[in-house]
């Protein structure tokens, strides 16, 4: 019976979820659902990409916490549309509160959306949202254990970034390592090694960005 | 109706967190709590207990992951009994898990009792266990925001331990900014600043389970 119950709330999510889909794509918003722990740098990357796309790419990001919105106004003070949701002891973002999100967006002036979810590595993987694609990170700091003990949310990845790289030659982070148990979960991510702080290889992210939105 | 039935189910995690606890009573087994975020340093800041407390307190610990029994192997290989409970998926220990758990251990030959919940910042704190302490471990990685944004972690804490100090040079973590924040939703909980890979702060973190414990 219980099962029966959280079957249906996932169907109703999933449905909306497509609906999500349907929307952005009739308005050409390509969007990405960021997933990491708390602290991982979901904010620094999307700061990041902000700065890298800057007059190539109209960006808009919605931000999902528990509580708060530091994030929201972090993204504002760059001149970015940031849409806060708080899901007032929530654990994830879902498909439902994603659709009002959506439709209080100008759609029409937003090429890509980032979807900044709960910081959680469990939880937010397991709801569909209907955005194209999910973008999980992990920092150095939490070590290359992670895509071992949290398997859902490395199976569920189109593409993962290794934040906070700079911070490696005082940890022992096994790059190799943390590589190899993601493509034992899943081949088809794409890994880049990347640090917020330094810049250091996030320009081979922005590339993957905008070979996915075919942009110069 | 929805709602009606979440509180049965927390009402009744209520009642076993209470079994738990007498049970632990009875056996005079002193038990904490430990959550995080996931790589924060759970595991680490467990090793390093046992090491300070090695020939004075017998101890013993119980896993709980997602998936895998990576930190359950760590703490076997030093001689420590280690108890794995994966959750299946589930993203937080609950109070019946813990009864299973405790019910297989020799707890007349155990003094100390870890918990290491599952690495999530938001669900874990949730759920009552019945165990006598809470710690939350938060790495200076993480930045200094986390108790803002994740508040109820922060106000069931009974003693917070700001970990990777040694990381702090490296990085822009406001050990001050923290504090307050903590203290803002909670005056009680105490906060220790530790490093697990150099041993900075152990011995305060050490003297604290000492006195909870009537321990020299």
């Amino acid at each position: 019976m219980e099962f029966k119950v959280l079957k249906d709330i996932l169907s109703a999510n999933d449905q909306i979820a497509e609906e999500n889909h349907e929307l952005l794509d009739n308005n050409k918003v390509f969007a990405i659902n960021v997933m990491s722990s708390p602290g991982s740098g979901k904010t620094s990357t999307i700061l990041q990409t902000i700065k890298g796309l800057k007059g190539k790419v109209k960006i808009a990001v919605i931000e999902g916490d528990v509580s708060s919105s530091i994030d929201a106004e972090k993204i504002s003070k760059e001149g970015i549309l940031a849409l806060q949701i708080n899901t007032g002891g929530e654990c994830h973002l879902d498909a439902n509160m994603l659709n009002r999100a959506i439709n209080n967006l100008p759609l029409a002036d937003i090429d890509l959306l980032f979807i900044e979810n709960v910081g959680n590595l469990i939880c937010t993987a397991e709801f569909q949202l209907g955005m194209h694609k999910n973008l999980v990170i992990s920092s150095t700091a939490e070590g290359d254990d992670k895509p071992l003990k949290y398997p859902l949310m490395f199976t569920v990845a189109d593409v993962v970034l290794i934040n906070k790289m700079d911070l490696s030659p005082y940890l022992n982070f096994d790059a190799n390592a943390y590589k190899n148990a993601v493509k034992a979960l899943n081949q088809r991510a794409e890994i880049f090694e990347i640090s917020c702080t330094t810049g250091q290889g996030v320009d081979d992210w922005l590339a993957w960005i905008k070979k996915q939105m075919d942009v110069e």
